[in-house]
């Protein structure tokens, strides 16, 4: 499933958190064979998030996974910038408010809040684009939206990465239908530490397998650092990837034998 | 300042690597008082890096980073993005060469290398656009590239993060002429777990001070946890931002006292 993430807050961009969460979600959805395939931070500005919403539309994005800016305050304007693109109105959606109350009066019973009404702020985190899905946050209060436009599913989620766990946990279901393609991937260590022996050797490789990509990673030179080389290929069905990868680091196996000292 | 990160590798969609190198650029960039506008990760992919370079310019970038993708195997294509994007011939640069030269020279000497031979893949190196001015990388082997085009700078920097490190700082001198906007930020803790009671004394805040922008940061809820409020402003005059600053957050602080509790 062709995947984007966009990450949104000033805070991401002025270095001062660290923007583990699209690693995470990265991570996660690989293992999953989702295929990522672009990830942007953008400020708490509703036309940059618009923008990079639409780009990815464009992009034929099947599942587009949204963090941050579901909050209660004025910055908080993810899911605004979400329905000016899709062309949706913003609601109250009674689901959600539901759930709204429901922590409020939960945090208001542990002496967490100093009263469990639903003032206009609070009420703002059950305002979604129409047509939305609201999903029940256990670990913070603001709900994660899931909504589908024609065949791209867009996951909205809180910044705060427990919250955003959590919740893309939650949400795997909704997204484990068949995906078109797959992407398989393959790691392999060798000892060589000049990444420039391995150019022609991967050349070799690409000509017969042009479906593969493969890309080296070295942390340096010498005799003593191993080099990993990751082979990737994407498929529509997922024995056919494993074979063409098989077979792709077979020939490149042989030609590390033959090709180095 | 008004700068864009981008990094490349095919290896941080899929959350194989953490993409670090953005998160150390953006921190050590807004500590100069640049303003770090949008992190995009691509796929290394001809197209991707491309539309995202052309996407940044059309942002009116002052200045554009792109860590990743110039060693020499065939999946290292970040500058021939840029020169395609510039519309820039890529020719071997004599000063690049030298230092691709010397450096393998002295890899052979320390035998980390079986010979110093300047092969097509190492020359790959030193195949930059037009008018490009290389950076020596002390730390590994591909130069660093400096471009400028049009009012952006564009600095190119190998993906292995103490490579980057290096060629960043080195770059640092190219990049501190007079900017025209420096962004001020400040930090304010206060002992409120509730993030939507802040709401309407930011809108307060925010009515007086178009200018200024303010996210509060909460880690949960209860009187033990303290919240985290960043304000920030964006001016040409560095003491004028000073001064905005400091009065919205004279401002907020007299609210905090008066508004809750």
């Amino acid at each position: 499933m062709k995947t984007f993430i966009i990450t949104v807050g000033d805070e991401l961009l002025s270095g001062r958190i660290l923007d583990y969460n699209s690693h995470w979600i990265s991570k996660r959805l690989t293992g999953m064979g989702f295929e990522v395939s672009g990830i942007s931070v953008v400020p708490d500005n509703l036309e940059d998030i618009e923008e990079v919403i639409k780009k990815y539309l464009n992009k034929k994005a099947e599942l587009i996974i949204i963090t941050g800016g579901l909050g209660p305050t004025p910055g908080d304007i993810t899911l605004e910038a979400v329905s000016k693109v899709l062309g949706k109105k913003m609601n109250v959606n009674p689901l959600a408010l539901e759930m709204v109350r429901d922590k409020y009066q939960q945090l208001f019973d542990s002496g967490y809040v100093s009263s469990p009404d639903i003032t206009e702020d609070r009420k703002k985190m059950a305002v979604l684009p129409e047509d939305s899905i609201p999903l029940f946050n256990a670990v913070g209060v603001a709900p994660g939206v899931y909504l589908k436009h024609g065949f791209t599913r867009i996951l909205v989620l809180p910044g705060v990465p427990s919250e955003m766990m959590y919740l893309l946990e939650m949400a795997i279901p909704l997204l484990s239908e068949k995906t078109k393609t797959v992407t398989r991937i393959a790691e392999l260590t060798v000892d060589e530490g000049d990444e420039s022996m391995l150019a022609p050797l991967f050349r070799k490789v690409l000509e017969k397998f042009p479906q593969v990509s493969i890309k080296s990673y070295p942390s340096g030179f010498g005799d003593q650092i191993k080099m990993r080389i990751i082979a990737s290929v994407k498929s529509h069905d997922p024995s056919e990837g494993d074979k063409i990868l098989s077979s792709a680091l077979e020939l490149l196996k042989n030609l590390l034998k033959e090709g180095i000292k």
